[in-house]
């Protein structure tokens, strides 16, 4: 093959970000675009302008700017002011048509009214959306409308079904809510009865029931392991309502050694800086996936390191790509750019050091670009 | 010196793999070879060619295939073909031999038909090798064959000293049998004897009766431990039947500072993914040691950084190679192979930044290679 | 700007270490040089030799050769003689005027005897140096002082306010006294009297009361926080008194969560191996800042990769320098200079992937190295 081919075949290849949020469909101000560029504050930052002093701030001058037709490594101000004359739709859709990502897969867990649905998303970026299920919003809706939580165990199940119809997978955001050093075998029927009689009496500030109860959070999991539908765990890296330590994934050991589980993809994702236990888990499971999205977009020029990290033990089957992106669509975009960068330096380092042939080079990036999502979720 | 003497001198370095097992010495199919290139596993791949998307499975066709008269990243089909025509014990005599190897210090704890003993690997790889004895092993067959639990207690440190006499080091497992995050203070003769009638009243499922008691295990670590031999502790990366995060070394923290411990090698096996951890321990107790074994193998061309990493706070006079070969004998080649080249590109690279000097360097690797080995473990 | 000037810009720019001890003023033996050279014991190493034959022994010996008029890589034997025959002083002259730092902030909670001190530091390095105030220390000669536990709450608020006012922050020890898994809310005061009774009828062995009661530390922290005073936390690698896993950062969460805390900004230093946690942290709470110091001097060549992976998703204006050498002046010089190797390869290796502009990159190194600790610490 010629030289230089394989970085033209990484700039090529089609991906599949499975694990996704929409992007700002209406304009906003530069706070808004500065905050969206912190993951882990979770109050508006006293200080928003030091968002470009970050790696991800390198990283969007650099990549992003030239989307806008302005110059590499542009002004902060000249790429906000580029910006606002483009409009965020106008963004959005050069970001996310230059990303070369054919399939999104979204997690409608955000929603909002703020953000672009499935519909808008496969209009703006030229792509399919496909939707993955909340785990918590099913069982929070759930709760405010049953008479009787007798009834849960039954009404979860059936719910949960119908959202699935049309849906790829599912996703629990257990280390937001109570961490992974919990008991997450299966609870017997009984136990989630009470335990949703409790919340609906109990149900915590506000008018919002937001789940932590372990107990029907492993329901909600098992009920979806069930179903044998692709199951995703938020893992690491997030914002700092959720204790990092105890979102390392390695505490899910117990319950992948579950027979029943086996049978269930289980999608760790992110992963950050636990991605080296993941890839452990990876390779110790059949049934275990992983990707390193989100901090990719955070870590920036640092990235290649990490998507180094997650080419350890984890087999080439069972890593995927996402970007995580949510809010300005540079985000989905840089995920991309940034994938794309790190593995051209990282497996092409391979060929490089002669560790493995171009031809397997090529088809370990099609693995992880888009065969390992197509297969496991059953996309078309 | 003249150039591209050191990756030479790297090249011809005579290694002590100072913890590996037994090779297969008889014909078997490809399913028990596919499924001896995953670690985590503890039952058979359902996909076991999967095994061959991976980093060990790249690393296999690039390095081993010349030793079978392959080209280069040989295909799985041919590579198996090959390997099948020559024999397993022909693939072993070769391997082996091709590692470069002078001293197998081999753990029996697996010792089982399948692979070959201490004449075996002697025999095949022309090879000096030596017993490392399994303590736990050594407390199982005791405690199905005396006839009263308070003899345990002598009875165990007696045959301790037997086994021993013709070993260089013991092992424990307790990184498999109970974590590392116990209570492993030496404990009374009373405490033991009273487990030991526990134990033996209530041996656990089958007719073996597994060691997990914490206070046999500590009582035999400490047994050990006085008797001053090299210690090998199981560290970090291993089948998925062993808590990973309960194996962070920095749990020992408690027995290390124990004055009666510091007399006793103490030897980190694997370490990964907490190699930089057990280096801190190489660097806070004079007395522990480390390798990255078993783990440079599954990461493949990943193991230039792991190897590197395990080169931080360790001093190079506590840094040994070893391969934790288990079955096909591309894993007691590969180990050495992909260390040489880590050794290579890593202390070469201090070469080339004159971060040292090439005399510093050559001097380094003979420690980690086999001085370091032959000294802690008095070896010929 | 010309090719190589990058690499200049590196070597010239003046630096802030926001954490240091005092060196060693007089001749000590080649034992006390040795032992200076390990971190991680806590008593005579009985084979001090060894602690040459490490990343740091190595380091030494080619960056620091040349101070001493020796050529690169001298032998132990001759740089030993060689320091011999400068005498401690002059070598602590030479060391600390090379190391290019216009501000030392001095931890004086080691301020014995054996070390200069502020003052020393200033006459024989010809910068300037500043206090940190040690907290557990005010608390441990407060205890010895006070009639009655009741006057404890008042008394330790008027001794800290007093000690700092010529000091620019504090430090707590907090890691080596009872790790990070604590309950660190602000005790009340009631709590904190009968803490100080406790401790005042039960001060330890000796005579030094050694602080270790959380109760008391938290206070100590909390009195701290209400003051508004950079706090430093001693994080991760130390010597082995401390349990390491113990000393995580992500422990702090609950505690950083805290509104009272947010205005203070938390110095984590050190870190190591801990460092991708600290960034998370750094990342999440925007009065968290961090370091590598301590570890980039012991880690040596292999500092390159600790300071990249502090360059994750710290914000460049939330990342420091600093040494923490104590003893050896070498080690107030390495600190800088193996700081300004890993930034111009680090940051140098972004501007030639183009990952950021010339521009961009000076302006980060000026954050690191003296703009972010100027401003948070107030310095003139």
């Amino acid at each position: 093959m010629a030289g230089g081919s394989f970085p033209d075949f990484v700039e090529q290849v089609s991906l599949i970000d499975h694990h996704v949020h929409g992007a700002f469909h209406a304009d906003g101000d530069e706070a808004r675009f500065q905050n969206s560029l912190n993951e882990g504050n979770t109050e508006p930052l006293a200080k928003p302008e030091d968002t470009y002093n970050t790696q991800i701030g390198l990283a969007i001058r650099r990549w992003c700017s030239g989307i806008l037709d302005l110059p590499r490594h542009a002004s902060p101000a000249d790429y906000w002011s580029r910006r606002s004359e483009l409009s965020e739709l106008e963004v959005c859709r050069r970001m996310t048509r230059a990303a070369g990502v054919s399939d999104w897969l979204i997690d409608t867990g955000l929603d909002a009214a703020d953000y672009l649905g499935k519909a808008g998303m496969a209009g703006v970026s030229g792509g399919r959306t496909h939707e993955i299920v909340r785990l918590e919003l099913v069982a929070e809706s759930l709760i405010q409308e049953i008479a009787n939580p007798a009834d849960y165990v039954d009404e979860f199940g059936q719910r949960l079904h119908e959202l699935t119809r049309s849906a790829v997978g599912v996703k629990t955001v257990l280390a937001y809510r109570a961490g992974f050093d919990q008991d997450l075998s299966r609870p017997a029927p009984a136990a989630v009865v009470e335990a949703a009689r409790r919340w609906q009496e109990n149900p915590g500030a506000g008018t919002n029931a937001k789940l932590t109860d372990v107990t029907l959070i492993a329901h909600g999991i098992h009920t979806a392991v069930s179903m044998k539908l692709p199951l995703q765990f938020h893992v690491g890296f997030g914002d700092r309502d959720l204790d990092l330590h105890k979102t390392n994934p390695l505490y899910l050991l117990d319950f992948l050694r579950s027979p029943k589980v086996r049978d269930t993809p289980i999608m760790l994702l992110h992963c950050y800086p636990f991605e080296r236990e993941a890839g452990y888990l990876a390779h110790a499971f059949e049934n275990v996936y992983i990707d390193v999205g989100l901090a990719v977009n955070f870590t920036g020029s640092r990235s290649r390191d990490l998507v180094a990290r997650s080419f350890e033990l984890a087999p080439f089957t069972k890593i995927l790509y996402s970007s995580d992106a949510l809010g300005p669509a540079e985000l989905h975009y840089l995920g991309a750019r940034l994938w794309r960068n790190a593995i051209t330096k990282v497996v092409g380092g391979w060929i490089d050091d002669d560790d493995c042939s171009e031809a397997d080079a090529r088809k370990i990036v099609q693995l992880v670009a888009h065969d390992n999502a197509r297969r496991v979720y059953a996309l078309p």
